[in-house]
C-alpha cells in the first residue's frame, strides 16, 4: 500500500497537509525552475540573433546620414583639388595616367572595397608639336599681317608649365584655308538662316568663317558652317559671352573673368554616338575592330580657337553690311559682316595640323559592395581629365567625389554600416573629347548596368560659381534631389538650407514653390547612362548668377583655370565643394539605402504631359492641317498618369516585411526610365535611344522633348518632299505614344 | 535549529536519504514539467506559424509534379482537337475568332486568374474570291492545254466545307506571268549554283520556275528565284519528299500519305522581321503608322502550290537536258531541267490574285498569377490559326496546351497549390502568315518580357508522328527538357520514359548517351522572344522516323491535315499527346515552381565552345590567310566556361534561406540568353539581334551559330570588294567575341 507507506512515512495528518505544502512548493520551485530553463532552451533552440530573412526588410538607418555628413571636411576636398590640379591632365598624356592611379590609391586608402582601372584604346587628338597650328591675316603679297598666338599668355610664374597644351579644338581637320573673312554670329541654324533670308546677296561658300562660342555645342558649329561651305572656321570668346559689363571687374590673375589671350579648347565630335569615334556602340578594347576615318562623324574643315584680342584683330579690319545690332558683341567695335577687308588684298590664312591618334584613356571604378543587394548599383561619376589644369572643369566635380567617397568609405572600412545597395563610384577619362570613358565603359558593361542600375549620379564641375545649386536631372530624381538639398545648410546664408537657396534664386518658372530642375541635355557624363540604356541621371553644380548673362564660367576650357582662380575666386573656403558633396552624398545614401528606392513616378507623368502640351503649342495647328492629332498621344500619357498612381499607391502599401514583394516594387521603379529606350533609336541617330528626351539635333549641349517629333518637324515647310515629311511625322507621333504607353504597362501589377 | 527540525520532522538518517531524494524527484519532476511549459511558452509566445520572410525561401512541392501528370488525360485531349480541328480556322475569318473565344473561355473555365485577347490589325492574304488563281499549259494558239486544280479533292465527305480556303502561297504578288518552265529543283542557292556551273547556257531570267516544296523555307524559293530573274514560281510537293517508298503505303482518307490534289498552303513573307510586314519593330494596334507595301519584304513575283497530279503534267513535258541524278523526284519520269516543253508551242501561264488586306487577329493570354514572385513570368505559347483544318498544325500543340492549362487551372482553383512564378499560356493568332500574333505581342511588351519573362516554351505540332519526342531548344533548356522527360513514360513502350527512347532513337551525335536536342531555328513563335529579345526558348514535338525521308508529315498545310488522320492513324489513342504534355506541364512546373531557376549555363558553355570549332573547321584558313584569327573568340569562350562554372558553383552555394541571393541568382541565370541580344542586330537584320544563334540566312526555318560571320563569309571569294568584306568578317569576329565577353561578365559575382 503505497499511499499508507507514504502518510505513515511523514505521518498524522497534520503532517500530511505540511508534506503536501511542501511538495506543492517544490513542485512549483521546480516548474519555475523549469519555466525559466525551458524558455532559455527553446529561446537558444529557435533564437537566430540576425533571422536569415530579417535583413533583407531591414529600412536604412536614420542615423547614417548625419555620419556622413559629419565626416565630410572643406578641407579635404581643398587639398584633393589643389593635387589633382597641380599640372595638366590631358587625356592620353602621362599625367592622365597619374591622375587615374592618384584616385586609385585614394579609394583603396579610403576603405571602398576594390578600385579597377578599365584602359580603352581610343581615338584622341592633339595639336603637331613639331607643325604648329596659326592663325594669320596676310597681306595682299602673301607676307604675314598678324599671327595670332598659340597659347594663353602667362599671366602668374606658377602658371608656368611646359605641358600646358596650346590653342586647338580636338578633331579639327588637318588642313589649309586661304580667303575671305565672313562673321556668322554663334554659327547656328537661326543665324545662317538669317543671312540666306536678310543677306541674300552673302555667298558663303568658299569663305573662312568666323563665330563665337556659347550658346550651343562647338561641334554644331563647325557641322553648320561646313554644310554652308566654310573653308575653315576661328572660333573666339566674346567679351560679352565670357566677360562683364562692370568695369571694375577683373581679369585673371586679379579675379576670374577671361583675359585677352584665352581661347576655349573643346572637342567637335558631332556624331550622336560620341564615346570613341572609331568604335560606334561597341567598346574600345584591343580586339574590337575599328570604322574608317572616313566613316566617322568628325569636321572636314580646319576649326582653330583664339582670343579675344587676336579676333579683335580680324573683326576690326572686316568688311560688308553691319552685323544686326544682336550680333554685336562686346570687344567696342562695330561688328561687320564681311566678306572680306577693308584693305583688299588681305586674306585670312588657318592652317591647322591638330592630329587624329588612338591612345590610351582609362576609367577608374571604386566599388563598394551592397549589404544587401549587391547586384543594384548607384553609381556616382566624374570624369578626371581636363584640358590643362581643370581646377573647375573637371577637377572640383573629383575632389567633391573623394570626400564623397571617402566618407562612405570611413563607415565601411570601420564595419559600421554597409549600404543595402552597391556603389560604384567612377572616374572618367576622355570625356572631354566627347565623353568618351564613359561611353566605352556603358557599351562594355551595358547589359549588366542595363539589368542593375539604379540611377547615375553626375557631379563634372562642382563649383563654377557660388550663386545656388544647379541640378538637372531626370524627372524620377527631384524629390531625391529636393529631400537632400532640405538637409544641408547653404553657405551662403546659416539660416537657409540650400534648398531654400535653389528655390530663392532659381525657382520653377510654372511653380515658383520649388527649384527649377532642368533637363539633362548633355555635355557630360550622364548621356550614354540616360540616352543609350534608359538609367536615370542627374548633374549637380554650384553655379554662378544666370543674370550675369555669360555663356559659362569665363575661363572654362583656358589654361587659366587653376587652382589659385578657384583657392582665391570662386570657393576660397570650399564651402560650396562641401555643400555639393554633401548633397550628393545624402542623394548616394539615399539611393542605395533605402528600402525602397525613392523615385517618384507621378513627377514623370507631370513632366510629360508638359512636354506634349509644349509640343500642342508649337505644332498642333500644323499637324491638324495634315490631319495629325494628339489623340493617341494624350490618351497614352493619360494611361501613363493613371498607372504612376497606382505603382504610387502600391508603393506605400506594399508589405516591408517580404523582401521579394519590395524587390519586385524596386524593378518596376528601375523600369520605368528603360522602358523610355527604344532599340531602335531616334530616325538618323541610332545609339540615342531615349525617345523622351534627348540631346537636341542642333545643340547637343541642349536637350529635347520628344526629339523625334520635333527632328520630323523642323523646317517641315521648306521640304520638297512633304508626303514623306509628314509620313514621318505620323510615324514619330505614334512612337512616342507607344513608347509611353508601354512604359505606362510597366507600372502595373504584372498581368499585362 | 531548523535542520534538526528537520531531521527530526522527516527522522532519522535513513529517512533523511530518502526524503533528500524526494525533494530532488519533487524538483526534477517539476523542473521538467516546467520545462516543457516554459518551452511551450516560449514557443507560443515567439512561434509565427508563417515567418514573414519564409514564403519567399520555399522551394517547389514536390508532389505538385504527379498530381499535375496524374490529371490530365488522353481523352481530354482528343476532345479539345476534335473540337479545334471541326472546321477550318484561317486567320482572320470569323472562325478563327471563334478558335480565340473558344480558348479564352475554357481556360476561365478552367480556373486560370484571368483569359484576355489581345488583337492586333495586320496584313494577312487570301484568294481573291471573285477572280481565281490559275496555272495553266497553253497551246501555241494561246487556248487551254491543261489547267491545275484549285483545291484538293474531296476524298471523304465529312471533310467537305465551303470555307477550305484554296491553294494560294500568303502575300504571292498578284500577277500575271506566261513563258517557259525551268525546273529549279529545292530553288536553294546550291541548286542555281548548280545551275550556274553546270548549265551556263540555260538563261533563266524571264522564265517560270517550278520547284519542290522542303528543305528550306518557301519564301526564301521565292525571294531566290525573283533574285535569278523568274516572272513566277510553281511550287509542288513531290512524292520523294512527302511520299512512301514503300508500295503498300496509303495516301489519306486510307493513311496519312499525301494524295495528289494536296498543296502546301503557307506564307511567303521573307523579311528578318517576322510579324505584320507593314510594322516593323512596333506593334499593329490602331493608332500605330504603317509602312509603305512597297517597303516591305514580300515577293515581286507571282507564286502558286500546286498538287503533284498537276506537277506531273508540267514536269513530263519538260525539254532540255536531263536534271541531275540528286534532282530526280519521285513522280516516276526523267526530270529534265527545261527551259519549256517538247511541244515547242506550248507555254506556261500563271494568273494569281492572291491579295493582301488587313484584318484584325487575336492572341489569347490565359494567366495564372504566381505566389511569391508574380512578376517573373513561365510562358507556354502555341497559335491557333490554320490553313484549314489544321489537327497536326497547330490544333494538336493547342489541344495539348488546354490541357496542361486544365491540369494547372485544377490545383489553382482549389486553392491547393499555386506557383511561385506567373504561367502565361499563350494562343497566338495569324502565326501561318509569319509569326505575326507573336511577334506582334512581343514588340508590344517587349520591356516587360524582357525584364521578367524566364523562358518561353513553345508547343506548336505537338504531335506528327510517334517515332520520338523532338527537343529543339536554347542550350540554357537542355537538361529541364531531359529531366521532365525522365519522369513520363513513353507511349511506345511501358518500360522506358520518353527521355529513353529519345536517347534510342535520336542520340546525340557526339555523345549518344543524351537525346540530341537541335537548336531552335524558326519557323515557330519562339522566334520573337529568343532572337528579338533574348528569353530562352525550347520546341517539343513528337514526330516521325527521320529515316523516312520526308521533309515533313506528309499532309503538312493541306485540307487533308483533319481530325481523321490524327484519330486513325498518327496517334489514335492520343497517348502521344498525352506524352507529349506531360513532359511540357513538368518542365513548366519545375521553371515556374523551383526556389532556383533550373538553367544549365555550362551547357551553353560547351555549346559555344562547339559552334567556334565548327567555325574553325570551316573558315579557320580562309580567315588566317586574311590575317584574322581566332585568339579573342577562343579568350572570350574561355572567360564565358570559367564563368559559367563560377555561376554554377555559386548557384550551388546559395543561401536558400535569403530570398534576394536567390533572386539575384535567378536574375543572373534569365540575364545570360539576354546578354548575348545585340540591340543594333545582325548586319542588315536588324529585328534579329541573337549574335550566337538565328535563323539562317538561306534558310529561315534553319539555324545558324554565329550568323554575322557565317554571313559574311558567305560566298566571300566571289565579291569584287575583298577588302570590305573581310573587313566585315574581323567586325563580325570581334562582336562575337565581345557578346561573349559580356555575356561571361553577367555571369561574375556582381562587381564588374
Amino acid at each position: 500500500m503505497p499511499s499508507s507507506d507514504r502518510y505513515s512515512l511523514i505521518g498524522g495528518k497534520h503532517r500530511k497537509i505540511k508534506i503536501s505544502a511542501l511538495v506543492v512548493l517544490l513542485l512549483a520551485v521546480g516548474i519555475g525552475i523549469g519555466i525559466l530553463l525551458g524558455y532559455l532552451i527553446a529561446f537558444s533552440i529557435h533564437y537566430e540573433p540576425e533571422p536569415s530573412c530579417g535583413s533583407p526588410c531591414q529600412d536604412a538607418d536614420p542615423t547614417v546620414s548625419s555620419k556622413l555628413m559629419a565626416s565630410m571636411e572643406a578641407t579635404n576636398i581643398r587639398g584633393f583639388l589643389s593635387d589633382l590640379s597641380s599640372k595638366p591632365h590631358l587625356a592620353g598624356t602621362p599625367e592622365d595616367f597619374e591622375t587615374a592611379e592618384y584616385i586609385q590609391q585614394k579609394w583603396l586608402d579610403q576603405g571602398l572595397d576594390s578600385a579597377t582601372i578599365y584602359p580603352y584604346h581610343v581615338l584622341l587628338s592633339y595639336p603637331d608639336d613639331t607643325k604648329p597650328n596659326k592663325v594669320q591675316i596676310l597681306n595682299d603679297d602673301g607676307s604675314d599681317n598678324y599671327t595670332c598666338v598659340d597659347m594663353e599668355e602667362n599671366l602668374r610664374p606658377e602658371d608656368q608649365n611646359p605641358n600646358i597644351v596650346k590653342h586647338f579644338n580636338a578633331y579639327s581637320a588637318i588642313g589649309m584655308a586661304q580667303g575671305d573673312l565672313v562673321y556668322v554670329n554663334y554659327a547656328r541654324v537661326e543665324d545662317f538662316d538669317y543671312l540666306a533670308t536678310e543677306q541674300p546677296t552673302l555667298n558663303l561658300t568658299g569663305k573662312i568663317f568666323i563665330a563665337k562660342f556659347g550658346k550651343i555645342f562647338r561641334g554644331n558649329k563647325a557641322l553648320n558652317s561646313q554644310e554652308r561651305g566654310a573653308t575653315g572656321l576661328i572660333l573666339y570668346s566674346d567679351p560679352a559671352d565670357y566677360g562683364s559689363d562692370d568695369p571694375t571687374a577683373k581679369v585673371y590673375p586679379d579675379g576670374w573673368w577671361l583675359p585677352g589671350t584665352g581661347a576655349q579648347r573643346g572637342n567637335l565630335h558631332v556624331s550622336d554616338y560620341k564615346g570613341d569615334p572609331l568604335t560606334p556602340g561597341y567598346p574600345s578594347n584591343d580586339y574590337m575592330s575599328r570604322i574608317d576615318m572616313e566613316d566617322t562623324y568628325l569636321p572636314d574643315i580646319p576649326v582653330q580657337p583664339i582670343g579675344y584680342d587676336d579676333a579683335l584683330a580680324f573683326l576690326r579690319e572686316l568688311d560688308g553690311p553691319d552685323a544686326p545690332s544682336n550680333w554685336q558683341g562686346g570687344l567696342g567695335i562695330t561688328y561687320k559682316l564681311g566678306p572680306g577687308f577693308t584693305s583688299r588684298g588681305r586674306k585670312v590664312k588657318m592652317d591647322v595640323h591638330t592630329t587624329r591618334e588612338r591612345k590610351w584613356t582609362y576609367n577608374i571604378v571604386g566599388f563598394i559592395r551592397g549589404a544587401i543587394e549587391p547586384d543594384r548599383y548607384v553609381i556616382v561619376g566624374n570624369h578626371h581629365d581636363a584640358w590643362v589644369y581643370g581646377s573647375v572643369d573637371p577637377s572640383s566635380g573629383t575632389a567633391a567625389m573623394l570626400e564623397i567617397s571617402s566618407a562612405f568609405g570611413k563607415l565601411v572600412k570601420s564595419e559600421e554600416w554597409r549600404p543595402r545597395r552597391s556603389i560604384l563610384f567612377c572616374a572618367w577619362g576622355a570625356e572631354e573629347y566627347g565623353l568618351i570613358g564613359s561611353t566605352e565603359w556603358v557599351e562594355d558593361f551595358a547589359k549588366n548596368l542595363g539589368a542593375r542600375s539604379v540611377a547615375y549620379l553626375n557631379i563634372d564641375q562642382a563649383v563654377n560659381g557660388d550663386w545656388y545649386m544647379r541640378a538637372k536631372s531626370s524627372p524620377l530624381l527631384y524629390q531625391a534631389i529636393f529631400n537632400a538639398a532640405k538637409k544641408v545648410t547653404d553657405p551662403s546664408d546659416a539660416d537657409k538650407t540650400v534648398y531654400e537657396v535653389m528655390v530663392e534664386r532659381n525657382g520653377d518658372y510654372d511653380n515658383p514653390e520649388i527649384p527649377y530642375v532642368s533637363n539633362l541635355g548633355s555635355g557630360s557624363d550622364f548621356a550614354p547612362f540616360m540616352y543609350r540604356i534608359g538609367v536615370p541621371g542627374l548633374d549637380l553644380r554650384y553655379t554662378y548668377d544666370r543674370s550675369l548673362g555669360i555663356s559659362s564660367y569665363p575661363l572654362y576650357h583656358t589654361a587659366f583655370e587653376t587652382f589659385y582662380v578657384m583657392d582665391q575666386f570662386i570657393d576660397p573656403d570650399f564651402n560650396y565643394h562641401l555643400a555639393a558633396s554633401r548633397v550628393m552624398a545624402e542623394i548616394t545614401r539615399d539611393l542605395s539605402d533605402a528600402l525602397v528606392i525613392p523615385f517618384n513616378c507621378q513627377d514623370y507623368a507631370d513632366r510629360l504631359k508638359y512636354a506634349v502640351d509644349s509640343l500642342k503649342t508649337s505644332y498642333q495647328q500644323d499637324m491638324a492641317d495634315n490631319s495629325i492629332n494628339f489623340e493617341s498621344l494624350d490618351s497614352a500619357v493619360e494611361n501613363f498618369t493613371a498607372s504612376a498612381q497606382e505603382l504610387y499607391e502600391r508603393t506605400g502599401e506594399v508589405d516591408r516585411e517580404n523582401p521579394l514583394a519590395v524587390r519586385s516594387i524596386n524593378d518596376q521603379l528601375m523600369g520605368i526610365e528603360r522602358a523610355f529606350i527604344d532599340p531602335l533609336g531616334l530616325p538618323s541617330r541610332p545609339f540615342l535611344r531615349h525617345i523622351i528626351y534627348s540631346p537636341s539635333s542642333t545643340n547637343y549641349y541642349a536637350s529635347a522633348s520628344f526629339p523625334g517629333i520635333v527632328d520630323a518637324m523642323f523646317k517641315i515647310d521648306e521640304d520638297p518632299n512633304q508626303d514623306e515629311r509628314w509620313k514621318l511625322v505620323a510615324e514619330q507621333m505614334s512612337v512616342a505614344a507607344f513608347t509611353i504607353q508601354s512604359a505606362a504597362s510597366t507600372m502595373k501589377d504584372y498581368q499585362l
